[in-house]
């Protein structure tokens, strides 16, 4: 099919009339599709039932040390559940700090802890007027509502397929002391699913804050989350120690997609000077997290031998979603010129980019055909997306044939709104 | 035996060096005894096995409403567990908020909202120069530990049998809008066991506080933690909506001590709009709970049905470990004038009250015969015991064997304090 763009008015009309068509009778199906979130569906979730046995009423508690799994104490975390966490960032148990049921958790207290009481003894960030957080952008909508909420001013940086324009990062974290931390989703970015190239991540680990309290937020929410092969990126926090700043990384981890999403653990990486600063308001806040569901990875996931396993069993359910998806943006819109999108290996997402100006119509006719998407606009800070271009389609939750339907319908609604908007002009 | 104050000094003289001859006897023996933290004991935790098998790999895990426990979502809990939490405390499932593994967090968390945002709209606390809390003293020190960290001032307010004097309590909440919250353990407090009388609870549910954001922090810990006989006290929410404040009242409520401490489940009972108010933060902070746990205590304590079965069960084992202490106080401290205690009928603790000036000698004492006692001072705000009077007895954990032992420990330390005392004066 002829590009948009070169097409004749007559010739967008008669598509427009085409598709409008095609959109209509999407509508009238009362279709009930939701794409808009990064959920794992039943059959994922199937795949970890095991771990409910993995612990049951004839475990021996006791662990090495006298710590009893089910009593208080154990703030740290068990330490095999360290191992568990480490091992699957190829970091050092050392530098594990374990954390609830939720690594999104983990971040909001990090943030909190630096709002009201500062990082190892610098000023609290709630006294620092106009402390600045990076975002690079598109980027994923709870990091930004957490930094919102505390009234950090959000920057953004726009995103290349290797990470984030690391010119400006350097520029403004090297420079502006006001610049305290920045959102990072190194491997299989939400929403984009690009990967940190090794020259992003060794950027990052040469950083020179300007503030000794600035500090980087990895979110390493996909680390063993591949559709495909095993991908691997440097290990910042191994990086950034050799570079002089050991302090600086803070690397969140969690198996709320790995085992069970709210039923899972979560833990950050970080130095034991970072440990030890958490530990004080972490000490006020908790007797200790929940043992029992530690001791459950632990036993399943043999200390997390088990886990590539795994995650290659979520791959085969979640990889013929994205595969349907990319079919049929490739068999609807390729050559078009009206949208690009890209094509993750890991992750939870796939984000499309529409013309200027046509993601929030899109996502807009996409609900009328009774199908959900994140909202347009979520992947920037304050929901204001400047081009309004970007869409996250999350492929992971619906069957797979809600989600050949959902493409299909998605790939009517992106021409619907572009050709609306070529003939407006 | 003669009073120690009708004692001429030739006899406190013989009567030292025969209690000294006795704690060296014990600082010789090697002892390794803690009666510092109230932490259920192994057999304790025993009793709740069961709930480890309550949900397996077979287990429908799909709600009504279509919420599956295993993914996200259900930031409020389960509605089941809204009814558990209820029916421990004599509620309404409409006012509970499910939270984590740990009652402590929640308040933490609750007091950290306040501090940043404000409660319902009103001034954020951070931002409210000599904010004040109101701490019944003594008192449990990890509440004081919460207040401290966000900077608040604590003034003490003393405890009678019947709860904190609410003559003081009236006056400085209904006048100073500075007055922000007070810290409640109305059953069995920590650490005297005292049960608040009905016309306290009654004064509670009527006070009418200068600031429109003061809340009281009713912590329930030990609701269903009865040693002998069931013993309730009045609705306090419900109490407080019928005198037309409906919103004061936040009341926590956990499952640490009911299955497994730090493998439970915690919620708080307060109104609809502190729900609301209490999500808009929660909502940023996390994307739900461990809804696994819930299940498994809905299932294995029949929504709650089976609860005062299993209590009674954890009473079997606590009660002559309370027995036996309150036997070798009698036994070796009745009529002496030296120290009274508590005798509660539920709860964790005991509160010894030693001769003024006595209580850090007393657990000095004990820590050279072997014996980790709650650091004197610990139920005061900020560690001072203006008398330096009160111990804290916690006699869960240790087995009753040891708990023998421990009391006559103690009980040569309270005679020993109180004779290096007498003579010096």
């Amino acid at each position: 099919m002829k590009p948009y763009n070169k097409m004749t008015k007559e010739e967008l009309q008669a598509e427009l009339e085409e598709v409008r068509r095609l959109h209509s009778k999407y509508c009238e199906m009362g279709l009930k599709l939701n794409m808009s979130r990064g959920k794992p569906s039943g059959d994922q979730l199937d795949l970890a039932m095991g771990i409910l046995n993995a612990v049951d009423g004839n475990t021996v508690m006791e662990m090495e040390g006298g710590l009893d799994a089910r009593n208080y104490g154990g703030l740290e975390g068990l330490d095999e559940t360290k191992q568990l966490i480490a091992s699957m960032s190829g970091g050092d148990p050392a530098n594990v700090l374990v954390y609830g049921n939720s690594s999104l958790n983990m971040m909001f207290d990090t943030v909190s802890r630096a709002y009201v009481k500062g990082i190892c003894g610098h000023t609290p960030w709630s006294e620092v007027k106009g402390a600045k957080f990076l975002c690079p952008v598109p980027g994923y909508d709870r990091h930004f509502a957490v930094t919102e909420y505390f009234g950090l001013d959000m920057v953004s940086v726009p995103m290349t397929e290797d990470g984030p324009d690391m010119d400006m990062v350097e520029d403004l974290v090297n420079n502006d002391p006001l610049v305290k931390g920045i959102w990072c989703v190194p491997k299989f970015s939400n929403p984009q699913g690009y990967v940190y190239s090794n020259e992003t991540v060794h950027r990052f680990a040469h950083l020179r804050p300007a503030a000794e309290d600035f500090r980087i937020f990895w979110d390493n929410a996909y680390c063993v989350h591949y559709l495909y092969e095993e991908i691997l990126i440097p290990n910042l926090l191994a990086e950034a120690a050799d570079a002089g700043h050991p302090d600086m990384v803070f690397e969140f981890i969690s198996t709320s997609k790995v085992s069970f999403a709210g039923g899972g653990i979560a833990g950050m990486l970080t130095s034991r000077t970072n440990i030890d600063d958490a530990l004080k308001t972490m000490s006020v806040q908790t007797i200790g997290h929940d043992k029992i569901n530690q001791m459950r990875h632990i036993i399943y996931f043999e200390g997390g031998k088990k886990i590539p396993e795994h995650m290659a069993a979520h791959a085969a359910i979640l990889r013929p979603k994205f595969e349907a998806v990319q079919f049929a943006l490739e068999r609807d819109l390729e050559g078009l010129g009206i949208g690009t999108w890209t094509k993750p290996r890991g992750g939870y997402f796939i984000t499309f980019e529409t013309l200027p100006g046509c993601a929030k119509r899109t996502v807009e006719l996409a609900k009328e055909a009774g199908m959900i998407m994140t909202a347009a606009g979520a992947p920037y800070p304050y929901g204001k997306d400047p081009k309004d271009t970007t869409i996250r389609i999350a492929p992971s939750y619906p069957k797979l044939s809600e989600i050949v339907k959902a493409s299909d319908v998605f790939t009517v609604c992106v021409k619907l709104a572009a050709l609306e908007k070529l003939l407006a002009e």
